[in-house]
């Protein structure tokens, strides 16, 4: 199933992940489902602030459109992706994308946090590939298919 | 599979829902597919924030446990869902329970709103009867199966 045509609208996602091989992993799984018709990577939380406020090399809303979902890394250079998440969920224009934390950390004192500053979700990778294929999967079908969104 | 016993702990749902036709539904689909353990339904606003505050009838932490989700319709008797779901992201203990908006409306206003008062996520119930089933079966999935809780 094509989940970016049941909308009629190009559907994007906002992937903030500096590993590079979990980067890689998360775009083939989207692609090769055709979950999102677009996803922007950027590889630290600068770069992610940047996109969303349309700073410097983002300023075109049309190659830097506004995402139907952000997927955050909590470990992220130049800033981290605590900051990240607290930052855009104070802000009226960009609180209504909904955030998914998908980081390796399992540990309660980042979930915790990560909830107190309005995540909607934070998931576990899993270590087993076929796991994290599936995962992708169900994550962009529920909030790319089921999730409705304002605009 | 029986997501409830996944996690081995008991999952726990909160439906705050005044229609019992869509009552029962969830209900049903619910424990059909085996999606959590126990689900609390109240039927309007006052008693959804009585159970999550342990006032009068749900005292007891063991009989009235803290869920792992809120399914919360918006049209509520005595308090609105909009007024729950505020009071509830703004209590710091409450905050991380994952609240899902399951409501009729599909209005942008309604869903801007949810949005701004941090609502996880915000579903329109199909008409559909198949596609409310896989609705509810998707989102059980994702919310006790994938979703990380910090407790």
């Amino acid at each position: 199933m094509d989940i970016s045509k049941v909308k009629g609208e190009p559907l994007t996602i906002l992937l903030v992940e500096d590993n590079p091989g979990h980067a890689e992993l998360v775009l083939r799984t989207f692609q090769h489902h055709r979950i999102a018709n677009k996803i922007y990577h950027v590889s630290d939380g600068e770069e992610a602030l940047n996109y969303l406020y349309r700073k410097n090399s983002f300023s075109d809303p049309k190659k830097s459109p506004c995402p139907h979902l952000i997927l955050l890394d909590l470990r992220l250079p130049k800033i981290d992706g605590m900051e990240v998440l607290k930052e855009i969920k104070k802000t009226d224009e960009l609180k209504k994308i909904p955030i998914v934390i998908l980081t390796t950390s399992a540990a309660e004192p980042d979930t915790e946090k990560a909830y107190k500053h309005y995540a909607n979700s934070y998931l576990v990778k899993p270590i087993d590939f076929n796991k994290f294929t599936q995962l992708m999967n169900d994550l962009g079908f529920y909030w790319l298919g089921w999730n409705h969104h304002p605009w």
